[in-house]
């Protein structure tokens, strides 16, 4: 017989913008969507999951890039049935694209408005880069149903509140709003749209949008370059302008400049940038409306501003944006100082259940970006990059495993973490290895003599590197980390030194 | 200008196979998740959370079905990059898979042996049925470099903690534990299996195990139909045979029906039935450590046995093998009393991390279905269907909007889950209907009237309902469970009357 052709082996690695999340990055995320769904409860909204898979058709097309490979999401054909072919299947991109198909088709169950919250894993089928990846979080607030800016308003006050339930401090971040209706009726007076005619000029006023969205990264000659000739970047490329006169791109720049020491001052200065159009004039009476219910929930300038350079990139806002900033500085990846940026988003939507429907319904939420939350926290040193791990029973003897096993039942019948050592134990320096890598704050010995003498051993690792670091080698000698303590004793001396590390009982969270 | 091209409408629809989960049963399920977390983390098992997406390589093949679309997953190519043609990706069907791939991947970071735990979504491209989705969660926990049936064995006691911690009480459920190796010594007996040259009846061993698992749905007769001649089933479809003679598939059937009752005597019947079989023999062995290391921790017959029955579907698994299944009977859809049956099980696998890296790596794990294990509290009821709405406080005035959003602001800063309605305020009627349908326990009413005598109105829902559900109108009208209260004590009357209700603070979970 033939010898079956060998395979080769599998590469082991996720696909390019992907990676693997270890210990706490995961249990600080977990803590962190748990904090801001208690936010979000306490503000009335209910939790809904929708799956991670949608059809092409009720995802549509929104996302700002037109130019990344399959319009930016990972889609595939269902297999065909009889003589039907299969449908589109994709990853969602976002949480609100599903909540327009989610409310459209479960309208007659829903309360009306809708609030609801959600979390979860997008996936976008953008080129990687660093710290860019292609599967990432969302933690979406949205309420569906109420067209008053009141809800807009709540959304704003919820977002700050999240941010400061997850430890950034007042100070430390502003929450700015601005407002699509203004943007439309300066493009209005720039002469970049004909109410009347809403579908002429879309190809500009989408390319004045994605421009001003960029106006972080290009600065305001960038922009400028977008919204005329176009603009060619570093390496060459060039991407077209959206062909507005000098006169016009003035006009809209005018706009992205509108901001004013204080939102009074701000409002006023839009007021007369948007004279003469009425959806715009509307725009800023909205804003106006907003800033004050903030204002009198106590939602002041100190953590709410009016800032018209805020679009957001995403197509399907009509009213009323707006975007969380985190204010502190950091170093990037090359060392340079930079301000740490856009952690949370949203706005209005008021078309997107209507694609479903054919009915107005109005809708507005947010989307707080927890992975760039956690950066933050992270990069302002307010998070442990480790846990602690779980206290180990070394094997001294593999015959007698149930015996090393009932001291685990023990401790964790005593809410302590812990496991017996189940490598290979021959080599008793891997065991004490393995604790280290683990992190665990203390291990346990019971050699053959301890049996006999009915004691056991108990190795403080955190006092025993700390003195590593520190002493000489004689003071060393007397291993004044570790102790030996009748068996009985084991969960009580355990949990003593746990207390003194402040691990508090044992029990070293999630 | 042509009228541009009406789109038709997109259908809200979810993709078949597919649902989506609102309030309760999400927050039901993350409590679960994280109370098996709870437990996973105690045993010492860190946190992994990599991502929905793999490359197919990686994967690999090893669902049970082979006759299922694209093999059982949902996969694409990504787009080819200059020559190169474009990776073949697709959803995990499982987590276990990726973890292979993880611990191949990372292995130099990770702790020997490596104790993680992962919850998540799962997706399989199957035809979806009645309670059968294409996604749904997967909570697992795995040793990786672990050889000794020690860690088969703690994987057990751990799962059965899970149970009980998730409120599956103690003689409601069964952990049965059975080893392939038995199985392959039983299969060498019946001259299936050629220790030699394993690669020999590789797919009637395929069928075999197949046809053992399914033992729950076809009983014995069907079983026997498969191992032999082949099975027509209800609807005349035919399933091919393994092809098996009736001498060898009585050896087989014999083993499936192995299970005495007691462990001692369920082993010694075993042990006759692999006489001969070098391999059979050792897992018998095997099995009976696993009992006695158990039972030494005090995980007993009443919560964890041997069954020979036992095989599990996935391809993957080389030795002990184990099923948690739930013992209690509930009615299905047709009102048919059954038990509710397994809810969770795993193995050992110790070929998978070879697949990449051609070492042996001993790996052994779990899976709970929490989907399962939520249905089942639900079918035992268990759990609430329905959670506690937030107070709302209704809209008397729409000029006075900041007034109610100070209200909620107070209720919510005193930790009481609270909203302002934001529908279209005209309709009071529509008010108190949306506080039914959020099933809210209180609504907060201030009218011009009320705002100048400084009261406001507090409507106890709950009580309403009651009393609505029993008193005559005559009672009703004295309309006992509305209290005027000054509007300085709205806090304070709002957490009385949850109190009243066992809604204590007002804060209702999640």
């Amino acid at each position: 017989m033939a010898k079956p052709k060998k395979t080769p082996r599998p590469k082991a690695q996720m696909p390019k913008g992907f990676r693997d999340y270890f210990g706490a990055e995961v249990t600080q995320r977990t803590e962190m969507l748990r904090a801001i769904a208690g936010v979000y409860h306490r503000y009335g909204f209910d939790v809904l999951e929708s799956s991670g898979v949608e059809t092409v058709e009720a995802l549509g097309k929104f996302l700002p890039d037109v130019d990344r490979p399959n319009e930016g999401v990972f889609a595939w054909q269902e297999d065909a049935e009889a003589d039907k072919p299969g449908d589109w299947l994709a990853l969602r991109y976002d949480l609100t694209a599903p909540l327009a198909r989610v409310y459209a088709q479960h309208q007659n169950d829903l309360p009306k408005p809708y609030r609801r919250y959600a979390m979860g894993p997008v996936w976008r089928n953008e080129k990687p880069g660093p710290g860019r990846f292609r599967q990432f979080y969302q933690c979406d607030a949205d309420t569906v149903g109420a067209s008053s800016v009141a809800a807009d308003a709540e959304i704003c006050a919820m977002l700050a509140d999240c941010l400061e339930e997850v430890g950034i401090a007042r100070g430390d971040y502003v929450v700015r709003v601005n407002n699509r209706k203004v943007l439309n009726g300066v493009m209005e007076v720039a002469g970049v749209l004909d109410p009347e005619n809403p579908s002429t000029f879309a190809q500009e006023r989408g390319i004045v949008l994605r421009a001003i969205d960029k106006l972080d990264r290009l600065g305001f000659d960038g922009v400028r370059a977008l919204l005329t000739d176009g603009r060619k970047d570093e390496s060459g490329d060039f991407t077209e302008g959206a062909g507005l006169s000098d006169a016009q791109a003035g006009v809209i720049m005018g706009f992205m400049k509108a901001k004013r020491p204080n939102g009074p001052e701000t409002v006023s200065r839009l007021r007369e940038l948007v004279a003469g159009s009425p959806i715009g004039t509307h725009g800023v009476s909205e804003l106006e409306t907003i800033a004050g219910l903030l204002a009198a929930g106590g939602y002041g300038s100190d953590r709410i501003e009016i800032d018209p350079s805020v679009v957001r990139g995403l197509g399907y806002y009509t009213g009323p944006v707006f975007e969380a900033e985190l204010t502190f500085e950091i170093q990037d990846e090359k060392g340079r100082t930079r301000n740490f940026g856009s952690v949370a988003g949203g706005g209005r939507y008021d078309d997107l259940v209507k694609r479903f429907t054919g009915q107005e319904v109005p809708a507005t939420g947010v989307s707080i970006g927890v992975d760039r939350l956690l950066a933050a926290l992270h990069a302002k040193g307010r998070m442990e990059r480790k846990e602690t791990g779980p206290v180990v029973v070394t094997v001294m003897d593999r015959d007698r495993m149930a015996d090393y096993q009932a001291m685990v039942a023990e401790l964790r019948q005593a809410g302590i973490r812990a496991e017996v050592y189940l490598g290979n134990p021959k080599n008793f320096g891997n065991q004490l290895k393995y604790a280290d890598t683990r992190n665990s704050p203390i291990a346990v010995i019971e050699g053959g003599d301890e049996k006999e003498k009915g004691v056991i051993q108990i190795k403080d690792l955190i006092l025993g590197a700390k003195i590593a670091e520190s002493a000489t080698l004689e003071e060393w000698k007397d291993r004044p980390s570790q102790y030996e303590v009748p068996r009985a004793q084991l969960v009580e001396k355990t949990q003593e030194i746990l207390a003194q590390h402040g691990l508090f009982g044992g029990d070293t969270g999630q």
